[in-house]
């Protein structure tokens, strides 16, 4: 039910992951809402949480909303993971309410891809779950990063980084001096130094950990900037007759670099640190993002990335 | 005899300064390692604090530093406004130490000019030089950003916005949150409410507030993500003949917007808090970053910058 295109491009990606991939999927919400024509399981959900609604105190007052629902299917072993294109912080918290979390980890993290031209993406966490963080959550979120990275990606050593504002130790807020010190001593876990803003989009890591705060400012400093650039470069390309001309020889050039960067094939973002898979699809989502998230929610949880991720966070 | 070309390209570009705008330049720095060929008037220094000197113990240790003869001749009243495209760190100690803070002023902070598609550009503040922010010194961020944008490009009423995760006043840090309320309540501050990461290139704002962490990891992933699209655009630009003859339509019509946001034409970023004008222009600048710097120190400096900036915080 989440998401600006709800429930029909949800409802639309669930049916083409059933049929491309052959991957069972159950859709949770109000079954007069989803109507019939999909031919799927419906787990039925009287309430849904709206994009706009204050997390914590709509999961305490809509105890029949969807995601709540979900999450429970995930926790009673009912579903093998929950996908949701809804309000962030309330599918957070319904996961956190009620899968729980994994035990020794401090808080979960969203981990979100970030594409590298020519290799796997790279994992940035928090990307916004946490507005503060403490030494041990970061060095937390490395471990369980570097897990995800294994799990997602297949990248037997990930290399681990930390933003801060300089490649020197010395750089950044006493927090991040602090968890770069930690870093550097924890047991099992590949640091490669600190990275910066510039970095980002060719990363000397697989995974780059940060504070939920500075991680979210980032990630949709990037988003903003990128989608700039694309909506510019599409205006001058429309500009004249000889400009439309040249951008029929350009397109299809830049297509392999736009496919690189589409949000709705990279699978959407991943919360790290609860006990299930619960992945988080951006609000725009259409039909084929979902497929992509249904596709990785499914791969990460058969994989067993939450036994990966207990077992990182207790090594540490 | 900061930044990467350096001196012949700060020499050329004082000359040019000189040539172009008749703005008096004084160049500071060892004279047998400046030359003579450009005519200028020299203000020796035996001493150069090196990019990747630790600024605090260089300006302790090089006491005939040339930019401690540079902040040492503004506070003297020998010259109106310092330029550096040197060691940042070093550049705003120097200016700290030799000029003073202004009366008031909790701590200075660098301001960097953001490009805004077809208007004048936004201005950024902490850009880096405050890792760690205390609600006061936001503040008082948010007014001096305010009476710079005033005096540099002219803007009756500055519009002020604060760095978030969220538009919700209950979005972002503890620290953050404070700010936000104290900003809504400053007598003479007309505060715009929060912005996110991806608003930085249209911001409905002239001003953006943030602690120098999240301001330098924002403005470097801006810059990283648009110099990744310029060198990937370029590539496919040059793929093959095809795309080369295509790219001869499209470069001039992209000309006009390489140039908004090229950083040698902007002037650099400016330290503002401290009793005296002091441009810090990027580390790569060539001799026409240093004529836009000169150009930008000459302006604010004769238009009253540094009594403005005073009075803004005083009313505070």
């Amino acid at each position: 039910m989440g998401g600006d295109f709800a429930p029909s491009e949800i409802v639309a990606g669930a049916r083409q992951a059933v049929d491309e991939l052959g991957i069972p999927v159950v859709l949770v919400g109000p079954p007069e809402r989803l109507g019939a024509d999909h031919g799927l399981e419906v787990l039925p959900a009287s309430e849904v949480i709206e994009m706009d609604d204050d997390p914590g105190p709509s999961v305490r007052r809509k105890k029949d909303a969807s995601l709540l629902r979900a999450a429970e299917a995930v926790r009673d072993g009912r579903a093998l993971a929950m996908v949701s294109a809804g309000n962030t912080g309330a599918a957070m918290a319904s996961a956190l309410l009620r899968m729980g979390r994994l035990r020794s980890v401090v808080r979960p993290a969203i981990a979100t891809p970030i594409p590298q031209l020519g290799s796997h993406p790279a994992v940035l966490l928090d990307a916004g779950a946490n507005a503060e963080c403490s030494a041990p959550m970061l060095v937390q979120f490395a471990q369980m990063g570097a897990a995800y990275a294994t799990a997602r990606y297949g990248v037997a050593e990930p290399r681990v980084a930390l933003l801060s504002i300089g490649e020197e130790k010395s750089k950044g807020t006493p927090l991040v001096k602090e968890v770069h010190a930690l870093l550097a001593q924890t047991a099992g876990l590949r640091f490669a130094g600190n990275v910066e803003g510039r970095d980002l989009l060719s990363l000397p890591a697989d995974v780059v950990v940060t504070d939920g705060f500075t991680g979210n400012v980032a990630l949709k400093t990037l988003e903003g900037s990128l989608r700039f650039f694309m909506d510019t470069l599409l205006e001058v390309f429309a500009a004249d007759e000889e400009a439309k001309r040249a951008a029929e020889v350009m397109l299809p050039r830049l297509a392999p670099l736009a496919a690189e960067f589409d949000p709705d094939g990279i699978g959407g973002a991943m919360l790290l640190g609860v006990d299930g898979v619960c992945v988080i699809s951006h609000g725009s989502s259409r039909a084929r993002a979902v497929v992509s998230a249904v596709r990785v929610a499914h791969d990460v949880a058969v994989g067993g990335l939450v036994g990966a991720l207990g077992r990182a966070v207790a090594a540490g």
